[in-house]
């Protein structure tokens, strides 16, 4: 992890989350990614980090995209929606790396169909937050900058 | 839904198909998908419908299929194959481009290993055809597109 | 089989059944038997072969009739209803008497209770179509119909 | 349900409640099923309400009696015995007809075998009372006309 | 038992009964607490028998209550709510004091959450009524008062 | 039990074996079920018993017979086919008539499918032959003729 | 909810985490439940809501604790540690009272023993906050404020 | 299988069966091993065929005893008691010498612990005979050499 | 743990235990609890140590009283009843306390109830000793002045 | 057993126990087995009864004594080792001999893999003690001593 | 497959197997994906077969490249990683393309979580070699090129 | 384990294996044990190791003969056949002496009956080979000498 250097986040949204603010918004909400990934720019300034947003549909992309993250950023913010159930190669890419991760969900997985209560990407992460919507990720990213600033002390 | 024009079907077929006639022909019948593709696009016509068909091996490609179906087809014809079973991403992508779709098999899957029998996809689609081979696929397009115009009326 | 004349189909309809149009339509269609029997009677001619229905309460009297078909019918249609879930002895009856056979369902068993997820009757049928309604029969009657014309070439 | 007739009750005893006072008087009591049925008579003769009962041993039979009640009786005292742990389709049958049921047991089923601590009934029937021997049928008698009572109101 | 006295009965109810009319009133109805107890107190006096009620949030609390009843009553009527599903204390407590006991439930627990469905307080209890709202109580009294008669001679 | 007269024996048979020695004489063998009756009343006649055999293919009257059997029987020779591993209410007759049963089975079923290796009838006999095909039935009236002379002496 | 005034919270803590700071600091960490709860007050005022923490080890405690917080509270702020996992009659609370909660915990609970990846409350509240900490009850103080701000407009 | 010399048949009695008579004589009858082993020679003796019996404790000299009977024995008749349910190098060694097996049990196993009901011997043996006691083993063996002279034939 | 002054000792009681006597002699015994404490008082003087008795029914008193133990004592024994079974509360409190504990049962809890077979509370414990009655606790108390002593050295 | 005679105790040791203080001092201790027989050996002479030592590696041989044990002890202390978890062939011994046994462990199995957690020779013994390494054979033979006395009387 | 030509042998990598070397080395040791398949290719050159290594994080790519085999190798060596316990379509493509394959895995999955025990490949290749850290490939690609220098003749 | 001597390795074969060749070569393959151990003993020449094969058809036999390698080899090649899959007592010796193991199959054991899927000794060896037939044995010594001798290193 970048020591000295701003702390640079990167934000991983998995399958179907570029569909937001269109898709079932009644579990979803309205807002749609962009607006998510806006938002989050704006706390990223006023908390003093880097980052940037990506969004996959596809799991090997995903696995890249963490892969490649070991050498261009200090944490990473994941929702990596369906994948989150059913994934050990994503699991496995979180290990690997060993950036610090937090998991979010705009929906309370637990409200839902049992195979959402699963998450194996949980155990390998520092914590999840989810069921607040867009605003899971807002605490999300507090979350891990919080983590991280707490590493570097 | 496009309501005065002639209705367009996306028929998607999942991993390993493209390898049909050639592949376990005692399991999956001798007909490749070629001819299959063939015999549904004339049976389209007979039905006054428009049909494309493609075929992915990758799990994201098949969700980036179902999401770009979203605004340019009106029912989705699928064959999932393998990701029947595993894939919670394509039940999320169907369920959120609200098309009505229609679910295939080849094979009965009730008469083969446990793990098939399970289908993720079925909760999200109007119904289900399996077991009687390439005619599986002919049966499941006069369903989809009974159930569409059932849906316009 | 009967190779020479003409092909004579059985349809049985299991327990409940003479309901249909009554019985809980958001499920099951407001179409009656009478209606579903009519509109096969029409396409068996149309499709060149013989064709009577028949429903029963009991699962006794279902074995009995799956096994008199064996010196009358050359494919049996059925929807089995609640014994699909939960009859052996159907399963042996179809399984004995040896006559193609195709299991229709009106709604989509996938999207309801687990119990009826589970069919004990698949395993031994060409193959199996469900949640298309009233249109479930007609679907399966084309299917029936050229699987026993394949078989007689 | 008729509204301004007095309110006709149908009692329906499943398999071998025939045997009643003879049949394992440990578990079931001595009281034999011509005597519950007196005196389930008397009591429906003081609540002002007609009623009267049949056993069945087939779960045909009783499928075929719940249909037939439809249109002759405003509510169901059901003591479905061996079939109220295995049969979906009197659960259907009740689901479908639509008439105000009550499940009654007369031993605790939950002090015995497993299989018998569930009951596919319940789920479709405005309550259950167990355990109580010859009794539990007078407390669900009671309950009945008094849920059947409550909805005219 | 006392035999020459007038029967004795405690009426427990267990956590969050006393939110009742109040808390989700299309499970649970609008009748409150007090109107119960006060239904039950006048039907205790033309049953001829004593009658007293409480309510506690604590499983201990009622375990004790249970204990405190072997010198003081006769009979329990049981509506121990969430500890139903959950308690081996107050299943031993039952257990232990040896007083004949009845287990009610306003709702119909079998139509609710998987985990409802299972009555760790049923194995040691005379028999359960639930499903009638209010009218539960009222059914589960005469049977408990019933069952302690039919004891007495 | 008649102790004085000559022991009488009811052999029943379940749903679809009428079809014996026509239906999957690879799994049930060639002997038909008129073959195995006389067998059976020949071996009788040797042990010095009466016997008489019925064949059902419903739960509810193989229900009904073997209640008959109470007053006319002394012994059980039951095959109750697919009605062993699914009918409560077949266990609940055999166990409610105490008359001495022994469970037979032409087919080995713990080499069959998972759902044929539990039997609902083996807890309520005295015991259960299987695998042996017609000799099962030979080997099970010894077995019930010995067990009846056994309990007489 | 009061809508012209101040909001006020509830923050319950359950079993065991008056220990904390002390116990198993490995997993819960180093910062006693008194500092927790200046943090949260602090935070509180700087949010413009009122806030006040209370903790309890039982489970009775807990259930009056939140069914008194319906007339006095506007939001709950829950760290039901233990009891997470084992406690309908908690679950029944949240649920009658109404009042929008949110779910925090310490330590990441899917990391640790199965029992502990299941959450009887997640289904009843807004959402759920896990694994960073003291830091989980900061931003869950957030997510309520914002959800219950969220339901004012 | 020796075709021209008189049959001969090992007797396999597996662990605790030495006590047999002595051994909680409720379950398993009072007639000792020995009684057992020479009833069974007697009536080898008169079914023309030659028997040898031998017990055994430990599961690797049932395995040699089996093993060793491949080049000096027709059949094989089986009470491998406790091993029944846990030992798959018996059942191997069953498989791996080819020589057809008969298996019995002197209890009905089906009325037993739920362990005692499976059995890792019966799928590669002809058929079991359960519940008769010491006349399991006559029935056992007169199996046997029925399906030994059949295979003869 | 206090290292130059006597050890002491606390002994917790769970739910129902001050029935003991009374309660289901069969399975638990006929000493009084009371007496259970004096003889244990009695054994404690003789081994050198302090020993305290305190029972609960209330789960969060004894989480109470185990946390308050931190400071007074410097082993626990344990029989927390039902509890052992369903809290999760208290193996925290003992997990977080951090004294030497052992866990004793009167009763063989192996030969009763499949939910009797778990223990919450062992896997935090020094071991477990159940099955000998009263003279469970003497064996008790011995293995954990043992264990403290062991520990000193 | 024994009356007027001095008590006789068999100590069985089963699989790898021989290899004690050397195998796994961490779970196992550092004691060896020589040394436990020497402390058991001073414990009986302290108690007034006679005590012999065995170890066996195999299920057969322990088998044999075991039942050898019949004529010859009054008491077994058993620690079966891995047989625990795995020997039917055991617990029938146990329970066939009838001598009064007392089951020991050295480690808590209750901490380790979840196949140790089951004991199928807990439901035929006196009781358990586990946990307290070789202290654990010494409150064995405490119990199993105070057990067979108050038999006597 | 080719018989007169050199044998060809791809390798294929699955999901973060890039990473090795760096990626938790405790597990999967220090050796660089490079380096394996640089002393694979040496190995092949004196085993005397053709050898080309593959490595990619998609399912889907994975699934192309084992279809594209078909035409230009005889024989797969393949270490699917994460995709192991979850990919139907993987274990389909291998099916289909009928070139013998060999399973190997870097860890002894049989030591890690439970999830990593099953491998759904495992049933359609020759067979498995794991634990051996970077020798698991020099082993695997030994077996393979016997098994099909085996087939060959 | 012995560092300047040549290293010394124990093979063996578990029950059946003896047969070998003439058991079930569908599965097992036609080479006889004798042969496989001669090539074995011909590699371990060429390795410059030491090699000593038995078999043995008794769990206890081969317990005792893991214990007795522990002063005289230094690795363990082990086929432990149908104790695989139930042993505890073999993990526990495998574990205990400490000599790094190998374990091998002939056949593919993920392709054979679910209960032999899971192997009881792998989690305690280095690693596993299965489905080579002989050549299993071959590459796992291989793999063992190769890791004793990186450990010498």
């Amino acid at each position: 992890m970048s020591k000295t250097k701003k702390l640079k986040i990167l934000v991983l949204h998995g399958p179907n989350l570029n569909l937001l603010g269109d898709r079932e918004p009644g579990i979803y909400g309205k807002t749609s990614l962009e607006e998510i990934n806006k938002s989050l720019e704006k706390l990223a300034k006023e908390l003093g980090v880097g980052l940037h947003a990506e969004q996959y549909n596809g799991e090997g992309e995903l696995v890249q995209a963490i892969q490649e993250a070991r050498t261009q950023y200090d944490g990473l913010l994941l929702n990596l929606a369906a994948y989150t159930h059913t994934s050990v190669a994503l699991r496995d890419a979180v290990a690997a790396v060993k950036i610090p991760a937090v998991e979010v969900h705009l929906s309370n997985i637990y409200q839902r169909e049992t195979f959402r209560h699963q998450s194996l990407i949980a155990p390998v992460v520092l914590g999840q937050v989810s069921g607040f919507g867009a605003y899971s990720y807002v605490l999300g990213l507090k979350a891990l900058v919080h983590g991280l600033k707490e590493r570097k002390n």
